[in-house]
Protein backbone atom coordinates (compact mmCIF):
# COMPACT_ATOMS: atom_id res chain seq x y z
CA UNK A 1 0.00 0.00 0.00
CA UNK A 2 1.37 3.63 -0.82
CA UNK A 3 1.84 6.33 1.45
CA UNK A 4 -0.79 8.10 0.60
CA UNK A 5 -3.33 5.07 1.25
CA UNK A 6 -1.52 4.62 4.68
CA UNK A 7 -1.95 8.28 5.65
CA UNK A 8 -5.54 8.02 4.72
CA UNK A 9 -6.04 4.71 6.67
CA UNK A 10 -4.54 6.21 9.80
CA UNK A 11 -6.71 9.29 9.45
CA UNK A 12 -9.73 7.72 8.82
CA UNK A 13 -9.18 6.42 12.56
CA UNK A 14 -7.52 9.48 13.92
CA UNK A 15 -9.86 11.69 12.97
CA UNK A 16 -13.00 9.01 12.36
CA UNK A 17 -13.42 10.57 9.22
CA UNK A 18 -14.12 9.31 5.58
CA UNK A 19 -14.32 13.11 4.53
CA UNK A 20 -12.53 14.76 1.67
CA UNK A 21 -12.94 18.40 1.37
CA UNK A 22 -12.92 20.08 -1.86
CA UNK A 23 -10.97 23.50 -2.07
CA UNK A 24 -12.59 24.34 -5.50
CA UNK A 25 -12.01 28.08 -4.27
CA UNK A 26 -13.45 30.34 -6.61
CA UNK A 27 -12.23 34.13 -6.15
CA UNK A 28 -15.86 35.47 -6.71
CA UNK A 29 -16.69 33.38 -4.06
CA UNK A 30 -14.31 34.17 -1.10
CA UNK A 31 -15.96 36.51 1.50
CA UNK A 32 -15.87 40.20 1.31
CA UNK A 33 -13.34 39.94 4.72
CA UNK A 34 -10.53 38.33 3.09
CA UNK A 35 -10.43 40.39 0.02
CA UNK A 36 -7.89 43.05 1.31
CA UNK A 37 -5.76 40.07 1.91
CA UNK A 38 -2.08 39.84 0.22
CA UNK A 39 -3.17 36.69 -0.84
CA UNK A 40 -7.24 36.14 -0.87
CA UNK A 41 -7.12 32.86 -2.10
CA UNK A 42 -4.41 31.25 0.50
CA UNK A 43 -6.09 33.09 3.53
CA UNK A 44 -9.05 31.02 2.72
CA UNK A 45 -7.78 27.93 2.14
CA UNK A 46 -6.25 28.41 5.25
CA UNK A 47 -9.03 29.59 7.54
CA UNK A 48 -11.07 26.37 6.23
CA UNK A 49 -8.03 24.32 7.22
CA UNK A 50 -7.49 25.38 10.10
CA UNK A 51 -11.13 24.89 11.22
CA UNK A 52 -11.75 21.02 9.80
CA UNK A 53 -8.37 19.76 10.17
CA UNK A 54 -9.40 17.43 12.14
CA UNK A 55 -12.28 16.40 10.95
CA UNK A 56 -11.28 15.26 7.38
CA UNK A 57 -9.02 12.55 5.96
CA UNK A 58 -7.46 14.71 2.89
CA UNK A 59 -8.14 17.50 1.38
CA UNK A 60 -8.87 18.13 -3.01
CA UNK A 61 -7.83 21.22 -4.08
CA UNK A 62 -9.55 21.63 -8.15
CA UNK A 63 -6.41 23.19 -9.98
CA UNK A 64 -8.40 24.48 -12.43
CA UNK A 65 -9.67 26.94 -10.22
CA UNK A 66 -6.02 28.48 -9.49
CA UNK A 67 -4.92 27.95 -13.46
CA UNK A 68 -7.99 30.60 -13.86
CA UNK A 69 -6.66 32.80 -11.65
CA UNK A 70 -2.79 32.50 -12.35
CA UNK A 71 -2.91 31.01 -8.65
CA UNK A 72 0.00 28.95 -8.75
CA UNK A 73 1.73 30.06 -6.01
CA UNK A 74 -1.37 30.30 -3.68
CA UNK A 75 -2.23 26.21 -4.52
CA UNK A 76 1.46 25.36 -3.51
CA UNK A 77 1.03 27.31 -0.41
CA UNK A 78 -2.29 25.48 0.48
CA UNK A 79 -1.27 21.78 0.06
CA UNK A 80 2.22 22.55 1.91
CA UNK A 81 -0.08 24.27 4.70
CA UNK A 82 -2.59 21.11 4.80
CA UNK A 83 0.25 19.18 4.94
CA UNK A 84 2.01 20.43 7.84
CA UNK A 85 -1.05 20.13 9.43
CA UNK A 86 -0.31 16.23 8.51
CA UNK A 87 -3.33 16.01 5.90
CA UNK A 88 -2.64 14.72 2.53
CA UNK A 89 -3.72 16.45 -0.51
CA UNK A 90 -5.09 15.02 -3.70
CA UNK A 91 -4.33 17.16 -7.22
CA UNK A 92 -7.66 17.22 -9.04
CA UNK A 93 -5.96 17.89 -12.34
CA UNK A 94 -7.64 14.90 -14.72
CA UNK A 95 -4.35 15.40 -16.22
CA UNK A 96 -3.72 12.70 -19.78
CA UNK A 97 -1.69 12.49 -22.70
CA UNK A 98 1.26 10.74 -24.15
CA UNK A 99 3.89 9.27 -22.30
CA UNK A 100 6.72 11.94 -22.54
CA UNK A 101 3.81 14.62 -21.63
CA UNK A 102 2.53 13.23 -18.99
CA UNK A 103 5.93 12.74 -17.09
CA UNK A 104 5.78 16.30 -17.48
CA UNK A 105 2.85 16.31 -15.58
CA UNK A 106 3.81 14.25 -13.19
CA UNK A 107 6.11 17.18 -12.67
CA UNK A 108 3.56 19.02 -12.48
CA UNK A 109 1.64 16.85 -9.44
CA UNK A 110 4.45 15.58 -7.60
CA UNK A 111 7.83 18.18 -8.18
CA UNK A 112 6.14 21.33 -8.36
CA UNK A 113 2.93 20.76 -6.23
CA UNK A 114 4.22 18.11 -3.90
CA UNK A 115 0.84 16.72 -3.71
CA UNK A 116 0.11 12.94 -2.34
CA UNK A 117 -2.14 12.15 -4.71
CA UNK A 118 -3.84 13.21 -7.96
CA UNK A 119 -6.78 12.10 -10.49
CA UNK A 120 -5.99 11.41 -14.12
CA UNK A 121 -7.89 10.55 -17.26
CA UNK A 122 -7.61 7.29 -18.93
CA UNK A 123 -8.94 8.21 -22.81
CA UNK A 124 -5.16 7.86 -24.12
CA UNK A 125 -4.79 4.26 -22.19
CA UNK A 126 -1.56 2.66 -20.64
CA UNK A 127 1.14 4.77 -21.33
CA UNK A 128 -0.39 7.66 -20.65
CA UNK A 129 -1.35 6.57 -16.99
CA UNK A 130 2.17 5.09 -16.49
CA UNK A 131 4.36 7.98 -15.53
CA UNK A 132 1.87 8.19 -13.07
CA UNK A 133 1.53 4.38 -11.81
CA UNK A 134 5.64 4.38 -11.15
CA UNK A 135 5.40 7.24 -8.60
CA UNK A 136 4.44 3.86 -5.99
CA UNK A 137 4.18 5.90 -2.72
CA UNK A 138 1.45 8.48 -4.11
CA UNK A 139 -2.38 7.83 -4.70
CA UNK A 140 -3.43 7.55 -8.52
CA UNK A 141 -7.02 8.04 -8.99
CA UNK A 142 -8.44 7.09 -12.70
CA UNK A 143 -11.59 8.77 -13.65
CA UNK A 144 -14.01 5.57 -14.12
CA UNK A 145 -17.62 6.59 -13.72
CA UNK A 146 -17.91 10.20 -12.90
CA UNK A 147 -21.16 12.00 -11.43
CA UNK A 148 -22.19 14.74 -13.90
CA UNK A 149 -24.69 13.97 -16.64
CA UNK A 150 -22.65 14.16 -19.84
CA UNK A 151 -20.97 11.18 -18.00
CA UNK A 152 -22.86 8.68 -19.36
CA UNK A 153 -21.91 9.56 -22.70
CA UNK A 154 -19.22 7.70 -23.45
CA UNK A 155 -18.60 5.83 -19.85
CA UNK A 156 -22.00 3.66 -19.97
CA UNK A 157 -21.80 3.05 -23.70
CA UNK A 158 -22.44 -0.87 -23.62
CA UNK A 159 -19.28 -2.99 -25.46
CA UNK A 160 -19.80 -5.70 -27.39
CA UNK A 161 -17.88 -7.97 -24.21
CA UNK A 162 -20.91 -6.94 -22.47
CA UNK A 163 -19.48 -4.86 -20.04
CA UNK A 164 -20.36 -0.81 -19.86
CA UNK A 165 -17.19 1.43 -20.97
CA UNK A 166 -16.45 2.08 -17.03
CA UNK A 167 -16.79 -1.09 -16.11
CA UNK A 168 -14.28 -2.53 -18.58
CA UNK A 169 -11.46 0.59 -17.20
CA UNK A 170 -12.37 -0.77 -13.80
CA UNK A 171 -10.96 -3.96 -14.47
CA UNK A 172 -8.18 -2.48 -16.36
CA UNK A 173 -7.22 -0.43 -13.38
CA UNK A 174 -7.65 -3.47 -11.02
CA UNK A 175 -6.35 -6.08 -13.27
CA UNK A 176 -3.24 -4.47 -15.23
CA UNK A 177 -2.82 -1.43 -14.09
CA UNK A 178 -2.19 -1.73 -10.53
CA UNK A 179 1.49 -2.99 -9.80
CA UNK A 180 2.81 -0.56 -7.29
CA UNK A 181 -1.01 -1.08 -5.53
CA UNK A 182 -1.42 2.70 -5.47
CA UNK A 183 -4.34 2.83 -7.43
CA UNK A 184 -8.05 4.80 -6.87
CA UNK A 185 -10.85 5.34 -8.97
CA UNK A 186 -13.19 8.16 -9.28
CA UNK A 187 -16.80 6.98 -9.11
CA UNK A 188 -19.53 9.48 -8.46
CA UNK A 189 -21.16 9.73 -5.00
CA UNK A 190 -25.07 10.05 -6.89
CA UNK A 191 -24.29 6.99 -9.20
CA UNK A 192 -25.19 4.45 -6.48
CA UNK A 193 -25.76 0.88 -8.87
CA UNK A 194 -22.39 1.87 -10.19
CA UNK A 195 -20.52 2.02 -7.90
CA UNK A 196 -21.49 -1.64 -6.83
CA UNK A 197 -21.05 -2.04 -9.68
CA UNK A 198 -17.16 -1.07 -9.68
CA UNK A 199 -16.87 -2.64 -6.08
CA UNK A 200 -17.83 -5.72 -7.61
CA UNK A 201 -15.00 -5.50 -10.13
CA UNK A 202 -11.96 -4.09 -8.21
CA UNK A 203 -12.38 -5.77 -4.96
CA UNK A 204 -11.03 -3.54 -2.33
CA UNK A 205 -9.70 -0.80 -4.39
CA UNK A 206 -10.09 2.73 -3.05
CA UNK A 207 -13.04 5.14 -4.21
CA UNK A 208 -13.03 8.76 -4.83
CA UNK A 209 -16.39 9.74 -4.66
CA UNK A 210 -17.31 13.09 -4.84
CA UNK A 211 -20.75 13.99 -5.34
CA UNK A 212 -22.01 14.64 -1.25
CA UNK A 213 -23.57 18.40 -0.44
CA UNK A 214 -24.27 20.37 -3.74
CA UNK A 215 -24.60 17.63 -5.47
CA UNK A 216 -27.14 15.63 -3.55
CA UNK A 217 -25.87 12.36 -3.19
CA UNK A 218 -27.92 9.96 -0.94
CA UNK A 219 -24.81 9.17 1.57
CA UNK A 220 -26.61 6.11 3.21
CA UNK A 221 -27.10 4.60 -0.43
CA UNK A 222 -23.80 5.56 -1.39
CA UNK A 223 -21.83 3.85 1.84
CA UNK A 224 -24.12 0.91 1.12
CA UNK A 225 -23.09 0.26 -2.29
CA UNK A 226 -19.51 0.64 -1.54
CA UNK A 227 -18.64 -1.39 0.98
CA UNK A 228 -15.98 -3.62 1.04
CA UNK A 229 -13.06 -1.36 0.30
CA UNK A 230 -11.61 2.23 0.81
CA UNK A 231 -13.94 4.92 0.21
CA UNK A 232 -12.71 9.01 0.08
CA UNK A 233 -16.19 10.88 -0.24
CA UNK A 234 -15.37 14.23 -1.43
CA UNK A 235 -17.88 17.21 -0.43
CA UNK A 236 -16.47 20.95 -2.23
CA UNK A 237 -19.05 23.59 -2.33
CA UNK A 238 -21.02 22.55 0.37
CA UNK A 239 -19.12 22.85 3.05
CA UNK A 240 -16.46 25.90 2.09
CA UNK A 241 -18.95 27.90 1.14
CA UNK A 242 -21.44 27.26 3.90
CA UNK A 243 -21.50 30.89 4.68
CA UNK A 244 -20.07 34.20 3.26
CA UNK A 245 -19.53 36.22 6.23
CA UNK A 246 -16.70 36.53 8.21
CA UNK A 247 -17.78 33.33 10.27
CA UNK A 248 -17.13 31.49 7.12
CA UNK A 249 -14.83 28.93 8.96
CA UNK A 250 -17.28 28.09 11.35
CA UNK A 251 -19.98 27.53 9.20
CA UNK A 252 -17.58 25.25 6.92
CA UNK A 253 -16.06 23.60 10.41
CA UNK A 254 -20.20 22.78 11.50
CA UNK A 255 -21.53 21.37 7.77
CA UNK A 256 -18.20 19.29 7.82
CA UNK A 257 -19.01 18.15 11.54
CA UNK A 258 -22.47 17.13 9.91
CA UNK A 259 -21.14 15.20 6.82
CA UNK A 260 -18.41 13.32 8.72
CA UNK A 261 -21.39 12.16 11.14
CA UNK A 262 -23.65 11.38 8.39
CA UNK A 263 -20.94 9.45 6.98
CA UNK A 264 -19.98 7.42 9.58
CA UNK A 265 -23.78 6.57 10.56
CA UNK A 266 -23.27 4.42 7.69
CA UNK A 267 -19.59 2.98 7.96
CA UNK B 1 -16.86 28.89 -39.20
CA UNK B 2 -14.85 30.44 -36.18
CA UNK B 3 -12.31 33.03 -36.91
CA UNK B 4 -9.96 30.01 -36.02
CA UNK B 5 -10.82 28.31 -38.80
CA UNK B 6 -10.87 30.75 -41.15
CA UNK B 7 -7.66 32.41 -40.18
CA UNK B 8 -6.46 28.87 -40.73
CA UNK B 9 -7.93 28.57 -44.30
CA UNK B 10 -6.06 31.51 -44.99
CA UNK B 11 -2.88 31.04 -44.14
CA UNK B 12 -3.03 27.60 -45.44
CA UNK B 13 -2.92 30.05 -48.64
CA UNK B 14 -0.83 32.31 -47.80
CA UNK B 15 1.91 30.70 -46.41
CA UNK B 16 1.12 27.24 -48.47
CA UNK B 17 1.27 25.16 -45.13
CA UNK B 18 -1.02 23.27 -43.49
CA UNK B 19 2.13 22.39 -41.22
CA UNK B 20 1.55 22.98 -36.65
CA UNK B 21 4.88 23.04 -34.64
CA UNK B 22 4.40 22.35 -31.37
CA UNK B 23 6.39 24.37 -28.80
CA UNK B 24 6.91 21.27 -26.71
CA UNK B 25 9.65 23.62 -24.90
CA UNK B 26 11.72 21.62 -22.72
CA UNK B 27 14.27 23.35 -20.31
CA UNK B 28 16.70 20.35 -20.89
CA UNK B 29 16.91 19.95 -23.88
CA UNK B 30 17.21 24.29 -24.93
CA UNK B 31 20.14 24.82 -26.37
CA UNK B 32 23.35 26.20 -24.25
CA UNK B 33 23.65 29.48 -26.06
CA UNK B 34 20.62 30.57 -24.55
CA UNK B 35 20.81 29.41 -20.94
CA UNK B 36 21.41 32.38 -19.31
CA UNK B 37 18.70 34.41 -21.36
CA UNK B 38 16.43 36.22 -18.68
CA UNK B 39 13.45 33.69 -20.02
CA UNK B 40 15.13 31.05 -21.46
CA UNK B 41 11.73 29.12 -22.63
CA UNK B 42 10.60 32.42 -24.06
CA UNK B 43 13.72 33.19 -26.25
CA UNK B 44 13.48 30.13 -27.43
CA UNK B 45 10.27 29.71 -29.04
CA UNK B 46 10.82 33.49 -29.92
CA UNK B 47 13.33 32.47 -32.11
CA UNK B 48 11.59 29.09 -33.54
CA UNK B 49 8.76 31.48 -34.24
CA UNK B 50 11.01 34.06 -36.09
CA UNK B 51 12.56 31.04 -38.03
CA UNK B 52 9.20 29.63 -39.25
CA UNK B 53 6.24 32.42 -39.26
CA UNK B 54 5.81 32.36 -42.91
CA UNK B 55 6.25 28.19 -43.00
CA UNK B 56 3.33 27.17 -40.88
CA UNK B 57 -0.19 27.60 -39.94
CA UNK B 58 -0.27 27.80 -36.37
CA UNK B 59 1.73 26.92 -33.47
CA UNK B 60 0.97 24.41 -30.98
CA UNK B 61 2.55 24.78 -27.05
CA UNK B 62 1.83 21.85 -24.96
CA UNK B 63 1.05 23.45 -21.31
CA UNK B 64 2.51 20.38 -19.26
CA UNK B 65 6.27 21.82 -20.25
CA UNK B 66 5.29 25.29 -19.01
CA UNK B 67 3.24 23.68 -16.24
CA UNK B 68 6.26 21.81 -15.01
CA UNK B 69 8.51 24.37 -14.98
CA UNK B 70 5.96 27.20 -13.66
CA UNK B 71 6.80 29.24 -16.55
CA UNK B 72 3.36 30.36 -16.99
CA UNK B 73 4.54 33.37 -18.11
CA UNK B 74 6.68 32.11 -20.65
CA UNK B 75 3.47 30.55 -22.27
CA UNK B 76 1.59 33.94 -22.45
CA UNK B 77 4.57 35.19 -23.68
CA UNK B 78 5.31 32.76 -26.56
CA UNK B 79 1.49 32.88 -27.18
CA UNK B 80 1.15 36.44 -27.61
CA UNK B 81 4.41 36.64 -30.18
CA UNK B 82 3.36 33.84 -32.31
CA UNK B 83 0.11 35.89 -32.85
CA UNK B 84 1.30 39.55 -33.02
CA UNK B 85 3.10 37.72 -36.18
CA UNK B 86 0.13 36.71 -37.41
CA UNK B 87 0.39 33.01 -36.40
CA UNK B 88 -2.67 31.60 -34.39
CA UNK B 89 -2.09 29.38 -31.61
CA UNK B 90 -3.59 25.95 -30.52
CA UNK B 91 -2.90 25.57 -26.85
CA UNK B 92 -2.42 21.68 -26.30
CA UNK B 93 -4.21 21.25 -22.98
CA UNK B 94 -6.86 17.90 -23.09
CA UNK B 95 -8.48 19.34 -20.02
CA UNK B 96 -11.91 17.68 -19.23
CA UNK B 97 -13.85 18.11 -16.12
CA UNK B 98 -17.38 18.80 -14.82
CA UNK B 99 -19.43 22.20 -16.41
CA UNK B 100 -18.23 24.56 -13.26
CA UNK B 101 -14.35 23.39 -13.60
CA UNK B 102 -14.46 23.43 -17.31
CA UNK B 103 -15.78 26.36 -17.31
CA UNK B 104 -12.32 27.62 -15.03
CA UNK B 105 -10.21 25.33 -17.56
CA UNK B 106 -11.79 28.09 -20.63
CA UNK B 107 -10.68 31.02 -18.62
CA UNK B 108 -7.48 29.10 -18.29
CA UNK B 109 -6.95 28.46 -21.65
CA UNK B 110 -8.56 31.94 -23.98
CA UNK B 111 -8.61 34.59 -20.42
CA UNK B 112 -5.55 34.00 -19.52
CA UNK B 113 -3.70 32.36 -22.11
CA UNK B 114 -5.44 34.02 -25.28
CA UNK B 115 -5.66 30.87 -27.11
CA UNK B 116 -7.12 30.93 -30.25
CA UNK B 117 -8.01 27.16 -29.49
CA UNK B 118 -7.55 24.29 -27.82
CA UNK B 119 -7.47 20.65 -27.26
CA UNK B 120 -10.07 19.08 -24.51
CA UNK B 121 -10.61 15.64 -23.77
CA UNK B 122 -14.15 14.01 -23.60
CA UNK B 123 -14.30 11.07 -21.37
CA UNK B 124 -16.74 13.30 -19.84
CA UNK B 125 -19.32 13.80 -21.92
CA UNK B 126 -20.90 16.49 -22.95
CA UNK B 127 -21.52 18.91 -20.56
CA UNK B 128 -17.94 18.61 -20.18
CA UNK B 129 -16.99 20.03 -23.36
CA UNK B 130 -19.56 22.65 -23.34
CA UNK B 131 -18.36 25.26 -22.01
CA UNK B 132 -15.70 25.35 -24.35
CA UNK B 133 -17.86 24.84 -27.55
CA UNK B 134 -19.59 28.63 -26.68
CA UNK B 135 -17.04 30.15 -27.67
CA UNK B 136 -18.09 30.36 -31.75
CA UNK B 137 -14.55 32.05 -32.78
CA UNK B 138 -12.11 29.40 -31.10
CA UNK B 139 -11.59 25.76 -32.69
CA UNK B 140 -12.10 23.35 -30.02
CA UNK B 141 -10.16 19.87 -30.84
CA UNK B 142 -11.58 16.82 -29.36
CA UNK B 143 -9.42 13.76 -28.36
CA UNK B 144 -10.84 11.42 -30.66
CA UNK B 145 -8.18 8.71 -31.87
CA UNK B 146 -4.69 9.02 -30.48
CA UNK B 147 -1.28 7.94 -32.28
CA UNK B 148 0.03 6.71 -28.84
CA UNK B 149 0.25 3.11 -28.05
CA UNK B 150 -1.96 3.06 -25.04
CA UNK B 151 -4.29 4.70 -27.29
CA UNK B 152 -5.73 1.45 -28.43
CA UNK B 153 -6.42 0.68 -25.25
CA UNK B 154 -10.20 2.31 -24.90
CA UNK B 155 -10.50 4.23 -28.21
CA UNK B 156 -10.22 1.14 -30.04
CA UNK B 157 -12.82 -0.79 -28.10
CA UNK B 158 -15.55 -2.41 -30.14
CA UNK B 159 -19.64 -1.47 -28.94
CA UNK B 160 -22.20 -3.64 -29.26
CA UNK B 161 -23.37 -1.06 -32.08
CA UNK B 162 -20.92 -2.43 -34.11
CA UNK B 163 -18.94 1.07 -34.04
CA UNK B 164 -15.07 1.34 -31.98
CA UNK B 165 -15.34 3.76 -28.69
CA UNK B 166 -13.35 6.52 -31.72
CA UNK B 167 -16.01 6.03 -33.87
CA UNK B 168 -19.18 6.87 -31.72
CA UNK B 169 -16.99 9.74 -30.61
CA UNK B 170 -16.59 10.78 -33.94
CA UNK B 171 -19.92 10.74 -34.89
CA UNK B 172 -21.43 12.60 -31.31
CA UNK B 173 -18.86 15.54 -32.45
CA UNK B 174 -20.03 15.82 -35.82
CA UNK B 175 -23.81 15.22 -35.29
CA UNK B 176 -24.61 16.43 -31.57
CA UNK B 177 -21.35 18.89 -30.30
CA UNK B 178 -20.99 21.30 -33.82
CA UNK B 179 -23.72 23.64 -33.25
CA UNK B 180 -21.22 26.79 -33.38
CA UNK B 181 -19.20 24.81 -36.36
CA UNK B 182 -15.90 25.42 -34.02
CA UNK B 183 -15.34 21.18 -33.61
CA UNK B 184 -11.67 19.58 -34.70
CA UNK B 185 -10.49 16.24 -33.93
CA UNK B 186 -7.42 14.49 -32.58
CA UNK B 187 -6.45 12.21 -35.16
CA UNK B 188 -3.20 10.26 -34.57
CA UNK B 189 -1.08 10.94 -38.11
CA UNK B 190 -0.06 7.52 -37.62
CA UNK B 191 -3.14 5.72 -37.52
CA UNK B 192 -3.85 5.95 -41.54
CA UNK B 193 -6.55 3.48 -41.33
CA UNK B 194 -8.61 5.19 -38.72
CA UNK B 195 -7.87 8.90 -40.70
CA UNK B 196 -9.92 7.38 -43.47
CA UNK B 197 -12.56 5.74 -40.74
CA UNK B 198 -13.63 9.09 -38.97
CA UNK B 199 -13.52 11.04 -42.36
CA UNK B 200 -16.03 9.46 -43.62
CA UNK B 201 -18.34 9.89 -40.14
CA UNK B 202 -17.30 13.50 -40.06
CA UNK B 203 -17.45 14.67 -43.62
CA UNK B 204 -15.34 18.10 -44.09
CA UNK B 205 -14.74 18.32 -40.52
CA UNK B 206 -11.09 19.61 -39.25
CA UNK B 207 -8.70 16.85 -38.14
CA UNK B 208 -5.27 17.62 -35.99
CA UNK B 209 -3.23 15.56 -36.68
CA UNK B 210 -0.37 15.00 -34.30
CA UNK B 211 2.91 11.76 -34.99
CA UNK B 212 4.86 13.47 -38.20
CA UNK B 213 8.55 13.80 -37.36
CA UNK B 214 9.63 12.22 -34.72
CA UNK B 215 6.75 9.90 -34.45
CA UNK B 216 7.23 8.57 -38.02
CA UNK B 217 4.01 8.49 -39.72
CA UNK B 218 3.86 8.25 -43.27
CA UNK B 219 2.77 11.77 -44.64
CA UNK B 220 1.81 10.61 -48.32
CA UNK B 221 -0.26 8.22 -46.70
CA UNK B 222 -2.16 10.34 -44.02
CA UNK B 223 -2.76 12.71 -46.23
CA UNK B 224 -4.21 10.41 -48.95
CA UNK B 225 -6.49 8.70 -46.17
CA UNK B 226 -7.42 12.81 -44.62
CA UNK B 227 -8.09 13.77 -47.77
CA UNK B 228 -11.98 15.52 -47.71
CA UNK B 229 -11.40 18.27 -44.55
CA UNK B 230 -9.38 20.19 -43.08
CA UNK B 231 -5.71 19.03 -41.71
CA UNK B 232 -3.82 20.56 -39.41
CA UNK B 233 -0.37 18.28 -38.94
CA UNK B 234 1.90 18.89 -36.16
CA UNK B 235 5.40 18.26 -35.83
CA UNK B 236 7.20 18.97 -32.70
CA UNK B 237 10.51 17.63 -31.58
CA UNK B 238 11.66 16.89 -35.25
CA UNK B 239 11.77 20.59 -35.41
CA UNK B 240 12.58 22.36 -32.39
CA UNK B 241 15.42 20.10 -32.23
CA UNK B 242 16.83 19.75 -35.17
CA UNK B 243 19.70 20.84 -33.68
CA UNK B 244 20.85 21.86 -30.28
CA UNK B 245 23.63 24.18 -31.87
CA UNK B 246 23.43 28.08 -31.96
CA UNK B 247 22.13 27.37 -35.44
CA UNK B 248 19.47 25.69 -34.01
CA UNK B 249 16.67 28.05 -35.31
CA UNK B 250 18.35 27.66 -38.49
CA UNK B 251 18.03 24.08 -38.01
CA UNK B 252 14.71 24.09 -37.34
CA UNK B 253 13.72 26.30 -40.35
CA UNK B 254 15.48 23.79 -42.46
CA UNK B 255 13.33 20.61 -40.99
CA UNK B 256 10.28 23.31 -41.22
CA UNK B 257 10.51 23.94 -44.88
CA UNK B 258 10.83 20.12 -45.96
CA UNK B 259 7.69 18.93 -43.80
CA UNK B 260 5.89 21.62 -45.42
CA UNK B 261 7.15 20.24 -48.84
CA UNK B 262 6.56 16.75 -48.14
CA UNK B 263 2.95 17.63 -46.95
CA UNK B 264 2.44 19.88 -50.21
CA UNK B 265 3.13 17.04 -52.67
CA UNK B 266 0.41 15.39 -51.29
CA UNK B 267 -2.72 17.97 -50.63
Amino acid sequence: MSKFFSQIDQLSVTNQSLLCIGLDTDTHKIPQILKNDADPIFSFNREIIDSTADLVCCYKPQIAYYAANGAEQSLCKSIDYAQQKGIPVILDAKRGDIGATAKMYTAEAFDRYNADAVTINPYMGFDSVLPFLEYAEKGIFILCRTSNPGGSDLQNLRLDSGLLLYQHLASLAANQWNHNDNVGLVVGATREEEIAAVRKIVGNMSFLLPGVGAQGADVASMMQHGKGGGMIINSSRAIIYASNTSNFAQAARRVALETRATINQHR
